[in-house]
């Protein structure tokens, strides 16, 4: 466990301060506070006392490096300067202005979004989070379209409201599915763990585009209104799709006059190591869902770029749908100093650089050293590790949906090691800011390193 | 018309910058911007380009009173110090943690709602807006008593989201209920236009109560997860419901094993002249939403006040929602400064003076000499005109869900006269911040009684 040098954390409180401000934060916690996902009365969350770039520090004045960039939307990493100046300021300018007026600080962001948002999506709708933005991005396809079905992807996570958490493949959606009309979910590539007994990216490609084609043909097409897609799938696996399959998607949206909405909450924004990830792939969706990265979580805020014909649907029509923040002025400035600063300062094309010169090699590497790692994947700052317990059976080191023995104490060693990361099943993601320097993903690489010893001694 | 009085605004812009400033954040808007609610290429949006307490200046330096509280939000004022400077201050120590960690200013915030919630609402579940808060309440809910069905108010409004549309009683669900599947609406107490041919609020109260029960043993009792109430019905009208109303229905979910949803987004922290506008009726309701007053909309902030008994079914296993901003540390740093001070300032119990001594009178004066005022009715800082075209039939002067020539004109010369306001079809709502001064409440009714000689043209 690493621990700060000096008694003083990045935000000025000695440790002694920090502990005092810890315990009471963590008491008031347990007593008024309800939590995301989880049974309430077994939690024991760790206090976050300050931050600073890719580092966080808990209630002890313990240092982590912030591989999970919080839940993946960091991607400035904590407290930039700039985007801390550029709240400061707007907060004594102006923090707030209802929707239906107009704010420079919203038209700024929107002109700075449309202006790395692919093709003609030039139009963006403001939300607070990504969960709405998908809610309202499936309203604009289902009227633009006049049809009501949507297909969704296994393996993927949109959100917590009922439209989202209904769209969303994965677990989660179990005890709230209680209102699937109108939903349904394909499955999508995913060469490692093939659907379709493939043994090439290129027969994943063709074989999951046949399948989607399938269920398409199978629900009728003239029924769908939307087909939505992480274009990396992120918590899900963080599973890059092949080249193709992304145009082909395209190309049978088009054919069908479905709507494609590409989800990019927690791909876009410089994560993979482009400004969005469908630009891997020379695509262009008819709505993109956006949040985190935006503005790096710094105040709530997400949202859907829009393209000019779902525009022109509502240019004399209203658009029935709103929500009292949308636009917000100190969510906005924020987007517009992170935008800028990201622009200015490389921070995309470190995370790219990062992905293919340390962060990739070096998780290759430790997969090749470690019989528990069945395969790492991704780009830029956008990694999973997939752990196993029999490398040939590809056997999970925690089922779908569960936990293990294994996969707990490997967690736990890589975090008292002092890497925080992000972990779903049998995957631990390494997604830390895009501004992440070389020796920071050295030094997490290490932590890896020896918690996955323990993670081997689980394989049979 | 008014201008200010010096060339700099309260933002230390001059005129000339606000104008250039304005001007360009139009063009932006009108280029890159989605607006709610709204066919896009009719608007021409006003700019907002400074703030003070119950006043703002547009793109031009005029200055109007905001008796609008942008969307009926801004309890606190605009751009109260101590908020702002508790933003920025928290800017500085740390702008973002994600919902699994603990964090402070998420603890205190937590630890000062529950102290003013009735009963033993005690534990908070943070989202980002009101929506997202209908939405989980209702999760929970259904969860928790393993039903489906809910009942919902005919005027009444919940939000964007789908399940909160859907569960919204005015016509802005038209154009999104696909999916009512569950949502059977009711209809509430409005002794104005009675839905029970009562004469007496005893017995719109009375028949209203057996209207429910009706509705609930037709719909079956069993299936009925939850009934959503907004306290004081906003949006559709700001109808104060009899004396035993709310009480009744406690009694009636109560006798049905039914959770008690009140929707408090809009009527809570303090725009009643309470904390919340249950208070006046002795109620403690199972799930409390609300958003909006709770940090006046200086950075988005919404949520659900949970019962002990909820509490306890999710304490063991797990509640399966969330969202990635649950809990955000400043927005709940912006909750915390903001209900410290209505502690310290008295601003709840200047909105109930308010209304008592200056709006409600002031109202009442108004719709004695008008004839196109048909009602005035509400408490706090929460009136509603209710205009007609016809004292005698109660003809409103815009039929429900639309517009008319006579309301056009009335609204555009109350804002001419330097007054906005919140206009829904056949009414205009008087909803300033709790803060307002009685100085600004008589100069509003000033313009608003030279308004209203505009309606009461269109009087037959
Ligand atoms: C791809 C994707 N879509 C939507 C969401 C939902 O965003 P939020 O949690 O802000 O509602 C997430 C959150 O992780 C996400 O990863
Ligand atoms: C009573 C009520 N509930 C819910 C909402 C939805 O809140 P939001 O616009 O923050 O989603 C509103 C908004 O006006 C409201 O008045």
């Amino acid at each position: 466990m690493t621990t700060t040098e000096s008694d003083v954390l990045p935000n000025g409180l000695t440790i002694e301060q920090a502990r005092q401000e810890s315990a009471r934060a963590y008491e008031l916690d347990r007593k008024h506070v309800f939590h995301s996902w989880a049974a309430q009365a077994t939690l024991k969350p760790m206090v976050i006392s300050a931050a600073q770039g890719s580092q966080v520090w808990d209630g002890e004045g313990t240092r982590y490096l912030d591989f999970s960039s919080q839940l993946i939307y960091t991607n400035i990493g904590h407290q930039h300067p700039k985007v801390v100046a550029a709240i400061q300021e707007q907060a004594a300018k102006l923090c707030t202005v209802a929707p239906q007026f107009v704010n420079d600080a919203r038209s700024e962001a929107a002109r700075l979004i449309a202006s790395h948002t692919p093709g003609d999506l030039d139009h963006v709708f403001f939300t607070n989070g990504g969960a709405d933005a998908v809610e309202h991005a499936v309203r604009m396809a289902r009227l633009h379209t006049g049809r009501y079905k949507v297909l969704a992807r296994y393996r993927s996570y949109h959100g917590g409201t009922q439209t989202a958490i209904n769209l969303t493949g994965d677990p989660r959606r179990w005890p709230n599915d209680t209102a699937t009309a109108g939903v349904t979910h394909f499955f999508g590539p995913f060469l490692y763990r093939s659907q379709f007994h493939a043994t090439t990216e290129e027969e994943e490609c063709q074989r999951a585009l046949e399948h989607l084609e399938q269920t398409i043909a199978f629900e009728g097409p003239e029924t769908i209104a939307a087909i939505i897609l992480e274009s990396i799938p992120g918590t899900a696996g963080i599973m890059v799709p092949p080249p193709g399959y992304l145009a082909g998607v395209r190309e049978l949206c088009d054919r069908h006059g479905i709507v494609y909405i590409a989800d990019e909450v927690m791909a876009g924004f410089g994560r993979s190591g482009k400004w969005f990830s469908v630009d891997h792939f020379d695509v262009t969706p008819d709505l993109m869902t956006f949040a985190k990265g935006v503005n790096s979580g710094y105040v709530p805020l997400g949202g859907v770029a829009i393209s000019q014909p779902i525009y022109d649907t509502f240019a004399q029509r209203a658009y029935p749908g709103g929500l009292t923040y949308s636009g917000h002025p100190l969510a906005t400035a924020a987007a517009v100093a992170t935008i800028t600063a990201m622009e200015d300062e490389g921070v995309v094309e470190n995370a790219a650089r990062i992905g293919e010169d340390v962060l990739g090699p070096g998780l290759r590497e430790l997969a090749a050293k470690h019989p528990s790692v069945g395969e790492v994947r991704g780009l830029g700052v956008f990694w999973a590790v997939e752990m196993v317990s029999n490398p040939q059976t590809r056997e999970p080191l925690a089922p779908y949906g569960g936990g293990s023995e294994g996969m707990n104490a490997f967690v736990a060693a890589s975090k008292s090691n002092g890497l925080l990361s992000a972990v779903n099943y049998n995957r631990l993601h390494m997604v830390p800011p895009c501004t992440v320097a070389d020796d920071e993903v050295r030094e997490a690489l290490g932590m890896l390193d020896s918690a996955l010893d323990v993670a081997d001694g689980y394989v049979s």
